[in-house]
């Protein structure tokens, strides 16, 4: 038999034999080469020879010697490629002590911010699940690459789960062709396999570079100059990251905020950073839809009641949709202990949760619960730093080109919560620059209020966004800002007329002013405003009226909010007492130094009252502390 | 050069060379004119020239003289159209010196009713667009002209707004072909143009002059025979017209009305009728589910929380679905001042409101707020005539070939509203023709106010439908009537039998009986009846054991709810001197004469009770009135 | 003419000539025998001749005598079937004195369970049409065979009804190509005929014969060994095959069940058996999710409110979707005379119910009401066989390969009501077999119980089952189970700690133990847990710390909940003779001999309890009789 010369490999040293992939394509050969292939055809005229699924050739019979039979492994290089397509191969001239090499089919991945150009293609693309809808018809695989987060269309059979093996989590290449659906880029896929080993630490490695880098906040200038606002910078920027990085993921969020002027200064910018982030990072175009919820809550911490929900919520829709299970964002709430029992609710589910409050914070009560904590308090600041004005900034760093419309935001909710920061002064010049003077902005924070009340449990995503002045432009900011504030005002001072001449003073042995009033039966209930605010808005009248220090008691049949200018009433500790020393009353409650609330079983209203106008009696004054910021619950 | 003579125009005089507008189609030309063309080739043996961009032709060599460049124009005429289609023209023997007129093309249009007809054609469409919805895929814009509403599908690309710079309320062309979409007739745009000047003028006319033609309601005769009533039949007119044009412009129609038997009397023809005519106009199959909404509302007010909610889901469906706002329908409520509050909070956007309403209006407190009004004091007549018989003719002026189902519906309003009207009997009579006898009415209006309840918020419009007997034919109307108002008549039974033995009596000055009951403690709480439904079936009861004057009053822990027969209240009177005479009462309220509910602290309300038990005893007697017809809220 | 002898009929006697169906095709014809046949067209070799709409042929002049006209009728054999397909006939050698017999197509049906092999092909399918949904395009049919339901969908016009004679409850036959459409199997209607005669009959007969048999439920072994149950085994098997039954006849299923512990082991388990053998049954994908829906109720009976908007929800979905009206199944709940009044207003809708409650039943009253009613007091058992226990083996009836998953949700149902019955003991060793011991399943139940307290009104899918040990394995059922547990335990002492101080207590003249509690005023409002469970906790600790006789009231301003050991209090009875002596007091109320709650108006209480302790110290000492199990409303 001759031999024609052929192959790269050279006759002295052991030559190199390539075993080829299954995947590998004609691409992947080159002239010169020894490659391992498998007879599958004998014809009078040579045998035909499979060096992957879709490379075969013929070795025509002049260059063979010997009997061939249908299976036999046989070792060839290219001889030419043929006018039609067709490949010819020679067996190759080499010794049998060769080392054989596998080689992978040489991929060139599309990323998916080139699929709208590929479309209608073949084309190839790596990436991470992030996750799997089962439809009626194929299997919907989301999956990010470096670039973005797509949805491959898998078929298998009509409602069965395509590439069972594959879950959420894993990186895998897909082999697919880029089509328009609904309005979308979808990939229908040819080919998925999960990857491994190198392939899958190499990819793994490039996606989640490329995941840090993207999720890299953007650098924005402060607003204002706040030197005292900076300790927190650092903080709300690795909250961003976080956020930003979970859109990446594809993972939902749900942001739980306080539904009053300061938590809507401080979710709705966020939320709207966030889908705007979303619309950027997603093909599918209803994604900010699916991924963001906005949710406020009455009450001032997590309920028991909203956790189970948001719980069950999210499992329902991790099975219907495929989606992971959410991140929580907790706004304007979610400092303290009395959140902790919802948070344990989720705890044992892959369900992290972000705080940013500026309510006292129980720190090492929340602590384990929290993956990411931010609060001025924890940086000797306090109240006066709101969560409005730290998500105006957090939304910025999401999303910078959004940020120049919430100019005029850090001060409506610096008023909303009548923050006494040095600041102010500042957020509200900012704001007249953004047109709003500041008789203007205290109406919109009154608007918020009056709005939040008639919504309730409704985030009313369009009517708040118009308040704000974040709206579309179409709308009648302006006349809806005054009507509603006007009638916030108009029901707050109605309100006050009916309670004032119930309201009991007298004086405490430590010479502040005590203001108590019984809301239930000396104030329009269910109605706006509710106790809470009114006792607020009572509160800050007899200040006026009578000067520091000033203790207002608003209570109900089973409940009693405090608030105290200038005598430091430290509620958690009177809690503490209170449940130890009235037996049978069930005495709990929250807040911190000069705001709080207190519960208690009805019939033991009068005693939990005594008992703690003696403990006020005895508080210690203090000038520098001041009832502004309470929730209004 | 020899001209052979061609064009139409005189040598004397100057000529006339037409200009074809790009669109202009061979169906645009005419022989023996001249036309301007531009050379878009050069051959041997002639040139070729556009007269637009579908109108192209040979000129020959041998009719041309000189040298001729594309781009060149040229005066045309035509010479001939050869039997394969192709035009041949020669060159206008004229001077230099013409006239240059545009021509247009002759759009030959076809009307949204003629669609079903031209599926799979290109056809022309000239209307005023009343919706743009963004899909993920195409921009839908919904069309009127002269015919109906259609949805025109426009692809730009996928979620992005194709024609941006067209808005609702521009009158447009459309070039397009009638397509079958899940199962609608939709028109799939090859071209969309905002008409101007002329054209628009035009088209906005003949547009106009048909919408406010076909706007025209239907003239019918009214049911019964009652001066009194012709008095509001032009309001109800004009209520009529202003509701089909709504249709007509594509404008969804939101309806409140009072949730009991006169409000459903009157909500659900209407809502019927609407639904008709809506399906007549609308090819959108989906039309009416997206257009009328109805929904009760417990209160005798339009609520705050209610009118919040309705504006911000308003807001979302304009903002989601491109809807315009909504017109507003108040149905047997709407007329007091109570209302305005809600009002204001929509009036500042594009939500024109109309209230139907016999309960004693407001004119002066409402009229600002409502672009129609109809009431029977307006007129001089009275709660007697119901709600329920103005919507009924106002149902069939909208569409009269439903009015035939509603014989019996006037006489279940007035039996649920205790109507005294002298036309009562006329209407019982009618019913009896449609075969509902008195007792048979009573049982449907006790029925109706029982469903109602248990309802609560939810439209319930199966079941309504079913006990107004305006069902399918297949329920059981008569059976579910038998039962709703046996167990409605039993419940209120049980509750008059715990309440009686507590109900106090005393003789006023003024020679009235006064009843009172404490319905928070002596009777069932949160079931049927209500408070108010309780208070009015004892007022009734105690009418016809003692007769004439009687005032009942029911009292809860921070309200009353009052009943006068042949007593002179005046309750909103009463209101006013209450709220300044009883201090930090918080006193408000509403009602009329004889019927009327008071809203205080409930610290207060013993003093507040006292004080207008004094003031019922000065009250002065008058035989004629009654508190039949009142809100039992 | 010679004939040709044709034709298998002898010559002696009469002839049988055949007229076939015009949908006979010529797989239907045999040679050897005679058919009518028409005559639609002369030409010079012979005539063509119809036998049916597809089967036509040539008789060749050859063997014709006389004239023929199109029109004629000829009776024919089968010559010959040509190589081409072609048929030719012979004229019969018969007299005309024959019997015609009518000859049916011999239809190939093919049955719901071969549709898959069988896309793209016509077949014939025969079954009864259970939905007819109209949707905007093409009408639904959704059809059952002996073999499953699949959806038919037939094309008359968009959005108009396909033959429209065609009802719900209709045998029919239809031609049609199985597709797949949106991941089901999906029939495109080429034909659709009701079937009359013998041939429905026969149709029927097959088609119910094969719903009885697959309705017929599985055979299993019981759990345990245990007598008394036994006697509840053929009501639950009954109820199995109505389940089934109801599944293959497509008609939804609404479970309405106590939002208790027992109550959702109970329903649970059925919900997911019924669910898959919807799969099973339906080829639509999504049935099970328009098929079943289980909403859990707080109140110990059916409340109005939730009967009048499950019958408007039905009627809604019947208009909306074709679907029938469904089948409610009560479970731990439905057994007593308050439920009437609700099942009453479904009475008269073809909604029929089946109860399964372990709380002592007004049998009498819910008789008429309930298709099926099984409860063990029916066989002189009580309480301590609970629902669950029933439930679990209903579900493994209708589905035993799901049973195996259940073999603790006994135990946990026993423990959650308390049940003392003998049979715990070997539930609890089956349940540590499956993995849990005693003290898990009772943190399973008070977890159950905790969660259904926050998810009120919502079904909460997932969470419960997890919490149930029924999710699907990637959930943290323990750590959730953990968490629940404890903190419904902590929940409890707390509302117990505030409660004990001021509960009071005295000795009866029947020398039992009387503790009173004042709920209201001395016990937390709106948490958990609610005073039907605080007052069963007080119980459950008053009687381990004095032991029996033991009474407990727990009351409210208009409620009151008892709960006796050792006392035979035969609380309907009192019920009825307070409603007698208290007048005024507008008492109501249910429960049974140890367990009940009452209901008055909040004036009278102190009358009502007053003249009830009286009645207790008079009531006679039993120590049998127990309160566990009480329903905790």
């Amino acid at each position: 038999m001759t031999r024609e010369s052929a192959g790269g490999a050279g006759e002295d040293g052991i030559s190199v034999v390539y075993d080829l992939d299954a995947d590998c394509t004609a691409d992947d050969i080159e002239e010169e080469r020894f490659y391992l292939a498998e007879i599958n055809g004998v014809v009078d005229y040579g045998v035909f020879v499979d060096l992957s699924d879709s490379i075969s050739g013929l070795v025509h019979e002049s260059v063979l010697d010997g009997t061939y039979r249908v299976g036999d492994e046989l070792v060839v290089s290219l001889e030419a490629v043929r006018d039609n397509g067709d490949l010819a191969f020679v067996p190759a001239e080499i010794s049998d002590d060769y080392d054989l090499e596998p080689i992978g089919h040489e991929y060139s991945l599309t990323g998916t911010d080139r699929l709208e150009a590929s479309v209608g293609e073949q084309i190839h693309l790596e990436g991470e699940v992030v996750q799997i809808k089962q439809t009626g018809g194929p299997t919907i695989f989301h999956v990010t690459d470096e670039y973005g987060v797509v949805p491959c269309a898998a078929f298998e059979e009509a409602g069965v789960r395509a590439y069972p093996a594959t879950e959420v989590g894993d990186v895998v290449r897909i082999t697919g062709v880029p089509e328009r659906r609904e309005g979308s880029i979808q990939l229908e896929v040819d080919g998925l396999s999960t990857l491994e080993g190198d392939d899958e630490a190499e990819a793994c490695e490039r996606i989640e570079h490329s995941l840090e880098e993207r999720a890299e906040p953007h650098t924005v200038e402060p607003l204002i100059d706040w030197p005292a606002f900076e300790a927190l910078r650092p903080d709300l920027e690795a909250v961003a990251k976080k956020l930003r990085r979970t859109v990446l993921e594809g993972r939902p969020i749900r942001i739980r905020h306080h539904a009053d002027g300061d938590g809507m200064c401080a979710a709705v910018p966020v939320q709207m950073a966030l889908e705007r982030f979303i619309e950027e990072v997603h093909e599918a175009d209803d994604a900010s839809r699916h991924l963001i919820k906005r949710l406020p809550a009455k009450a001032p911490y997590y309920e028991m009641e909203d956790a189970t929900r948001d719980l069950n919520y999210a499992l329902e829709d991790r099975e219907r949709h495929g989606h992971q299970l959410p991140l929580l964002l907790m706004l304007d709430n979610g400092s303290t202990a009395e959140d902790v029992p919802a948070y344990e609710t989720l705890a044992h589910y892959d369900i992290p949760i972000v705080a940013i409050d500026h309510h006292h914070p129980d720190p090492d009560a929340v602590e384990d619960s929290l993956a990411a904590h931010v609060n001025p308090y924890l940086h000797g600041e306090d109240y006066r730093i709101t969560t409005g004005m730290c998500c105006v900034e957090l939304a910025r760093m999401i999303d910078p080109a959004f940020g120049e419309q919430l100019r005029h935001v850090p001060a409506v909710a610096g008023l909303a919560d009548r923050s006494k920061a040095d600041a102010m002064a500042r957020y509200v010049e900012l704001a007249s620059e953004a047109g709003y003077d500041e008789d203007r902005l205290g109406d919109v924070s009154e608007a918020l209020d009056y709005a939040a009340h008639w919504l309730r449990y409704n985030s009313g995503d369009r009517l708040i966004r118009d308040l704000l002045g974040l709206g579309n432009g179409e709308d009648p900011h302006d006349e809806l800002v005054d009507f509603f504030s006007e009638r916030a005002r108009e029901d707050v001072e109605e309100q006050l007329e009916a309670a004032e001449p119930h309201v009991e003073h007298e004086s405490l042995a430590n010479d502040a002013h005590l203001y108590r009033l019984d809301v239930e039966n000396h104030a329009h209930r269910f109605t706006y405003p509710a106790p809470g605010k009114t006792t607020g808005e009572l509160h800050d009248r007899k200040i006026e009226a009578t000067g520091d220090p000033v203790i207002t008691v608003g209570y109900g049949p089973d409940f009693a909010v405090l608030r105290s200018d200038g005598v430091r009433l430290d509620i958690p500790n009177m809690v503490s007492e209170l449940a130890e020393e009235v037996e049978g009353a069930g005495v709990s409650g929250g807040g911190h130094l000069v705001v709080g609330s207190i519960k208690f079983v009805k019939g033991k209203r009068e005693a939990v009252i005594d008992a703690l106008v003696e403990k006020m009696a005895a508080a210690e004054i203090d000038d520098e502390l001041s009832a502004a910021g309470a929730i209004d619950d």
